[in-house]
């Protein structure tokens, strides 16, 4: 069994060497190229999508009830019409803790194994995983590509390696020897053995349903708790994949595939608040909105330990700048990828009223807003890349909620559908301006395209009103552009107060919205945006406890 | 200011060695000796403590609010009439935050560096320490002063010691080189630091108010948090020593004293409930009873971070033993000391109703339930020991608990008071023998020195139901006698399920209810009895942050 961990050791010990040193590393290329993933594996890819279309999704051995369920659609308008197995919440418990003894009882190189292995497959199928991406969040399919397959993979990885890291942190045994001056010593024999802490829901999200359930699957997974699977109801597909490779692995190991089970619904019908109370479900991993996140925060048991990525308002502040296009350009792309769906996608960018230094001189606030504009506007001219960056819009919500948010000040650009993309749901960037003084639209959350530029007194106030905002109402990222040291070291003693990460200067192809695992610590966890880190130590120790046994020894 | 971490280094090293290794280590001697202590240690700390009772307990700077309180009384009978500074919640919270952010922006060593001088100054006090743990919690004057001066300093340096290990697990900085074929690289300069998660309390207990309250005030101060010392009402002397001492040290370092404070209330006028549900108040560390414990789980805000060490009932299983002797000498050592209050003390005694197999052969239930009370007879038999064993009761209910207790079966072993301890309130063991099948007294926790003898069906029920109760209940210990190792294997296994640490075949110089630090993770935190374990990583991590400051850097 322990064969998988051995097949995949190296990878670990480079995982868990990055996560030390926080440099680069990603082990699941990034590249959708047939020289590393195969010559086949993009048409293979979309074969393997396409026939699970308009069918039942069978996964081997899971536990059902009644007619299969789901009802996503694809935001690109394909028709996708899967079915998948629909145990009810006393079906999956009940399977789970069926499972969950022998899997506790598991070493931990054989858990770890298991979950490397999973991984290696799933990046071999990162192809088809894409399109399931794609079609059901609206991502482009090189981002789909990308963010679904090795970039949640690393993430999944990464908190593997943390869960490796804190279970072995304990040796196995130990001879505790304590001195008795002129007597013999006190000699006991401890064995100490890792108890997983019990079951384990993972609560996807609509937009990043691998990415961002990866981290909690595998650390849960991997420290022994049975782990449910609760996809998003518009976003299954990828996390269907997800379950049915792992259950393959689980199966090849000798253990039962239930440790993995999906758990899946559909809109007015959601079986997730009854997940989140059952009494046996003591982790919780959820992805989404504040409010629900809120929810489940409270009705979660006060001893089931909750993990979440919620949502806040992440700012930029615009102090000046020694490269204005550069600067300008950069912002475009953040607004634009995936239409500001991403987590860490900006909304608020506070420029001082009276404008801002560049290398070219005095900019005033107009300028800067329009360079922004222009920015966004050279990006999106070509259609064919305007499809690429943007993607499609995840749901009608989001499409509705730029529509109505035209009213909320100024418009500084106006979003328009991408026309080469057809029946697909799109929106380019909505940017507003507004002043500080006069308003309070940009202090909440706008998910989807819609910016706002926002005229401050000064970039003290700027940078006070974009750390307060972050601390109450939460922001997972956050940038400033200074070319005064100054500057930057009081914005970083800010956000940092206020627990964001802060991005300084970008002007090249890094964007305020990469999170890159093993080197950049995903929310903090230190401001309502979620209550945990992606990942770190506190992401993975809660999830088992160490029981000893010891015992006199002979001296 | 690092200078108090140079001094320190080499403890600490040891410390975080030892935590990895579990052997033995502590480098606070438990011996109360003149030769290590200093020749006048022992009669300086007696006139410290003698020179505080009857007075206002002066702590330099701290905040206050009209007449100084307190109301503790020694289990002795000696008169303390010691009054404490009477700052209100809003004061104490004022005061903190007003501390905190300084305290915050010190670096790693800095901090570290004042705790680690924080508990070298208690352990040069341990004999004052002693007297004042003894007359509020009335432990014997030997164990007050391991348990509340070697051992909780121990407590406290392993809590450190995770604490700085999780700390600087991150760099300060790193290098982030992404490589881009054909293009010049992508590269950031990333600084991370640590964002502590807010206000800290720690609320003590009656019984142990410094090994308890150690790990938490400790792990919370060094990760930056400005901590509340909440003492238990009837015993606060023990840690305002240790709060004045800390102030002390926070001052010389060139801080706010005010990270540290006291916060002393009267019984009928507490103030805890204000300080748990305060907004700002972001970690709670709880030990006490598992009502009080369940209403701060529940009543605590859902992003304050709760670590609670609460109470259980802990068993014994005897299957067999080829030392009769040992083991009922140790049995009858772990009932008497400190009158049965220590929270891993045993309270039910599994026996299997048709007797045991032993050295001598057959022993029949009740001559192993007759063993056990000679044991403790002659263990007590010399009043002098008894008192050096029992120690007085920490409060008048226990008292009364004791004196109730005798109609709950059938009366093996009398409770008496011990003669020569005059005025202090005594109790030796009450052992009561039952039958598992006709009885359910046993399935809670009655504490103080009481405890059953049960006789049950078989070995197997016996681990069956103590492990069960163990689950459902809490329990913070367990041991079992069994020369058989299947029993013993069986029984590891369904105890570690339970979230119990289990001691096999105790008849020596150890106890099962000692918790060695560095070696033993003192309750596991996986059952009702807490939900946190001294020490682990899960203790510490989620006392604060990491934030990221990132900017290009030139390749």
């Amino acid at each position: 069994m322990s064969g998988f961990f051995q097949t995949h050791k190296a990878t670990l010990d480079k995982a868990l060497n990055a996560s030390r040193t926080r440099e680069y590393f990603s082990p699941y290329p990034e590249v959708a190229s047939g020289k590393i993933y195969g010559e086949s594996a993009r048409d293979d890819g979309q074969k393997a999508f396409q026939a699970l279309l308009g069918k039942e999704y069978v996964i081997d051995g899971h536990p059902g009830n009644g007619p299969s369920i789901g009802l996503e659609t694809s935001p690109y308008g394909v028709e996708l019409n899967v079915k998948y197995p629909n145990p009810n919440p006393p079906q999956l418990i009940a399977a789970a803790q069926a499972a969950e003894k022998d899997w506790a009882k598991a070493t931990i190189e054989e858990r770890v194994g298991v979950c490397l292995e999973i991984l290696h497959r799933l990046n071999a199928r990162s192809f088809e995983m894409a399109h399931a991406v794609s079609h059901t969040t609206g991502q482009a399919f090189m981002m789909a590509f990308q963010a679904g397959g090795p970039h949640a993979q690393d993430r999944g990885l990464e908190a593997l390696a943390y869960a490796y890291a804190e279970m072995t942190r304990t040796p196995a045994t130990a001879i505790w020897t304590k001195p008795q001056g002129k007597h013999d010593p006190l000699v006991l024999e401890k064995i100490y053995r890792v108890v997983p802490r019990g079951l384990a829901l993972v609560i996807g999200c609509a937009t990043f349903p691998t990415w961002n359930s990866y981290p909690g699957l595998f650390a849960s997974l991997a420290t022994g708790n049975a782990t449910i699977v609760k996809p998003h109801p518009a976003a299954i597909l990828p996390l269907a994949l997800t379950v049915s490779i792992g259950r393959e692995v689980v199966r090849e190991a000798g253990f039962n595939p239930d440790v993995l089970l999906l758990a899946v619904d559909e809109p007015g019908a959601e079986i997730t608040k009854t997940l989140v109370t059952d009494p046996s479900v003591r982790i919780v991993d959820f992805t989404g909105s504040n409010a629900f996140g809120t929810w489940v925060r409270t009705h979660a048991g006060t001893d089931t330990q909750v993990y979440t990525e919620e949502a806040g308002v992440n700012s930029i502040v615009v102090a000046s700048t020694d490269n204005f296009r550069g600067m300008c350009s950069n912002i475009a792309f953040s607004l634009s990828l995936y239409s500001g769906q991403m987590c860490t996608a900006p909304q608020n960018i506070y420029v001082p009223q009276s404008g801002i230094e560049t290398e070219d001189g005095h900019r005033s606030f107009d300028e800067v807003a329009d360079g922004i504009r222009n920015a966004v506007d050279k990006l999106l001219s070509d259609p064919e890349r305007a499809a690429n960056v943007c993607g499609a819009l995840a749901s009608a919500a989001t499409a509705e909620r730029v529509r109505a948010a035209t009213k909320l000040g100024d418009i500084l650009r106006t979003s328009t559908p991408i026309d080469t993309m057809g029946d697909a749901r799109t929106a380019t960037p909505l940017i507003l301006k507004i002043t500080d003084q006069n308003s309070k639209v940009h202090e909440h959350e706008h998910f989807g395209p819609i910016s706002f530029v926002i005229a401050t007194r000064n970039v003290e106030d700027a940078i006070h009103a974009a750390s307060s905002l972050a601390a109450q109402k939460g922001a997972i990222t956050a940038a400033i552009y200074a070319t005064d040291d100054t500057v930057v070291d009081d914005a970083a003693d800010a956000f940092a107060q206020a627990g964001v990460n802060l991005s300084v200067n970008l002007t090249g192809g890094i964007f305020v919205n990469q999170s890159a695992a093993f080197s950049d610590y995903h929310v903090t966890g230190a401001n309502p945006a979620g209550n945990a880190c992606l990942s770190d130590a506190a992401f993975v120790a809660n999830r088992f406890r160490i029981a000893t046994t010891r015992r006199h020894k002979a001296a």
